[in-house]
């Protein structure tokens, strides 16, 4: 017998048919003899809609009432799936985040979970075997007693919390692929999944745009050793034998995993901008010129490359944004030029960046300077290099962003 | 200043127009200086939606998520009003049930309110003026902790219910109709708005299917002298003086009616069924067991006639259902024959029900006798008659209904 929890998105509740589907996922579980808590989004569709009529509302909505609004979404689905579920001869019963309560900051629309009280569904498992449905993405502000969402995504996160609350043996992530994979197959069809990531892998991969799992959720799984199972939500759930191993890729502790790789996986993005800033005055407080407007206007900035002056007296500044930032950063920064001192600023739209990430390049050295070799025969140009303890990054031509993921992939073993 | 209460109903709500609608006569009553508290429904349509999907998830269905479903919809309507109402700068904020709380029993689906903390509503309009914004049709039960729903029509009551706990000088009820009227204004051209009405009087009025109030919140206003005033939402907002007397119908008590009249409306309906039992002995427990299997099989029954015996050993007795419970009806009578012991069943759906409704009865003698001779006099004929202290009921031949709604209306004076 375990203890698990199982997290449903929008899409494997978007009707009432899907959400069958996921009750029968539930029953698997429950006859198997598990202690089951289920945490679901809202159908999809729905959040959206929600969201567009608070804009519609009023231009500048409360956050306090959107919150109210939105979290209507999954107690929905909770309420939907606990009648589905007693439908089968399942007992269920649903929980919205004030009821049980899972208490966040109240920072409304992204609020982060503070404390989950878990002890009445733990109670409820052994009095009666009953399946918690939890509403995912909700909670509450303790203070204020108002209803509070955690951003998109934030399902991921409640699951996270919820099984870290109860002690959970895994927390199950179902959803639309069937785990993480080394890369997208869409551009290297030899991609693998991988049965195993760490953490801190895991992250890097989920910020640099892997959308399979929250970055919020893999932290607090990372803080409380919560481990997670990213799984398809599209396999018949009577095919899946509930003692096996099913297709999936679990995230856990480096500890975990036995046969460890020096490069887990690559990420890239070719939605990418760089901006140089070119002969910036070499003296402290020059970098908080040029980021601090940036920050300001909510421009989010990944790699930043500043080289030792070479006069010492100036030097140039390359950083990324995203593509769709490019026009608006340029013009913060074009009103700042007096107060940054630079030259000239250049930039474009046309490059692409490269991640690759692997907890084994701490004890191995000399993994970035594979990948430079490798990318010189193919004849691929790298602009700009920033690296990391488990991760390098490099700035390269749009047009190769995909060449370089193949070489790369191939370079590391990761073909298999 | 007055503290008000006001409710909309779900066609009120129906978009964000008339949501912004909705505001604007919100924003008209706080301009003139008033406390108000709003109540709201689900936008039309939702609450069916809620309710298709509850039913579509399983056959039998647990009406505690069922209550958590369907009061999303609440839910949804009161944080856009709030946000709406805070864009055209009025200080508003959501309620939900279970935030102020009001309790209700545990009658899942149909539950009743038990009391309505209004403390806070009341704190934050001395402190700032602020709008409550409440989700009507829903509460909590304080021992399970869980959402409870008050049945059809239970935003009307949810607004009787806050305006009694907060002590408001007035309950408007913003429906589709300006007032409540004589009678069915499609029947009797004439038709005129009652500018007031007696709680006793608009109860027969709404149980006979008045539709323009549920009759659980008019009882609520009797034992709680809760002024109800029903009037149009759709007047624009602007047209209105908040300090005048806008037009509508007054609901309260007897003693606040200066001009009373003998009779004050005419309710009817066609929708009806004649069940006779024949030959029935006349001794105690026959009418129980009549009544009690049909009971039992929820078949309400209305008007109900027993002569007295002619020989001393059988009688008669004729009673009415809704015309769609006819057939059940007579199955569940039938099966029970032996039970009862009657001779035969007579019945037909071809009949039409009047009702005459009047305080000024109570101290008039002979408002019935005038009906039957005008009704003679029209040639219809009466099948059965009940009477009660202050209305009295006539079973006729559907097709004469019409007829017979508009002698009366002449006869008691209410065409003017």
């Amino acid at each position: 017998m375990a203890r698990l929890v199982m997290k449903f998105g929008g899409t494997s509740v978007a009707d009432l048919d899907r959400i069958r589907n996921v009750a029968r996922h539930v029953k698997r579980e429950v006859d198997a003899g598990h202690e089951v808590a289920v945490v679901v989004s809202a159908m999809s569709g729905k959040t959206n809609e929600l969201v567009a009529w608070c804009r519609g509302a009023a231009a500048l909505h409360d956050a306090r009432e959107y919150d109210a609004v939105v979290a209507s979404g999954e107690q929905v689905t909770s309420g939907l799936l606990a009648i589905t579920l007693e439908g089968i001869g399942v007992n269920a019963r649903s929980w919205q985040g004030w009821q049980l309560p899972i208490h966040t900051s109240d920072a409304h629309g992204a609020a982060r979970i503070l404390a989950v009280n878990g002890d009445e569904i733990v109670r409820r498992f052994k009095e009666s075997k009953q399946v918690a449905v939890v509403s995912g993405f909700q909670g509450i502000h303790k203070e204020t007693g108002r209803i509070t969402t955690l951003g998109r995504g934030g399902s991921d996160t409640s699951a996270v919390a919820i099984a870290a609350a109860i002690q959970a043996d895994r927390c199950d992530i179902y959803t639309d692929v069937d785990g993480v994979y080394t890369t997208d197959p869409r551009v290297v069809p030899k991609a693998r999944r991988l049965d195993k990531i760490a953490f801190e892998e895991m992250l890097e991969l989920a910020s640099l745009g892997a959308k399979v799992l929250q970055v919020r959720s893999v932290e607090l799984g990372m803080v409380y050793g919560v481990k997670i199972f990213v799984r398809s939500s599209f396999d018949a759930p009577e095919d899946i034998d509930p003692h096996g191993e099913p297709p999936g890729t679990l995230i856990c502790n480096e500890e975990d995993i036995v046969e460890q790789h020096v490069v887990t996986g690559i990420a890239f993005s070719k939605d990418e901008a760089q901006i140089s800033v070119r002969h910036v005055p070499d003296k402290p407080g020059v970098a908080a010129a040029i980021f601090g407007p940036l920050a300001e206007a909510s421009i989010n900035v990944d790699m930043i490359v500043q080289n030792v002056s070479a006069d010492g007296a100036t030097t140039d500044l390359t950083f990324t944004v995203p593509g769709a930032d490019y026009e608006r950063a340029s013009s913060v920064l074009k009103k700042a030029k007096e107060r940054i001192g630079f030259d000239r600023l250049d930039g474009t739209t046309d490059v692409g960046k490269v991640s690759v990430i692997g907890i084994g390049m701490r004890s191995h050295a000399g993994v970035a300077a594979q990948a430079f070799r490798a990318l010189a025969d193919a004849g691929i140009n790298i602009r700009a290099i920033t690296t990391s303890e488990i991760k390098f990054s490099l700035l390269i031509d749009a047009a190769s962003t995909d060449s370089a993921v193949r070489t790369l992939h191939s370079l590391y073993g990761l073909d298999k």
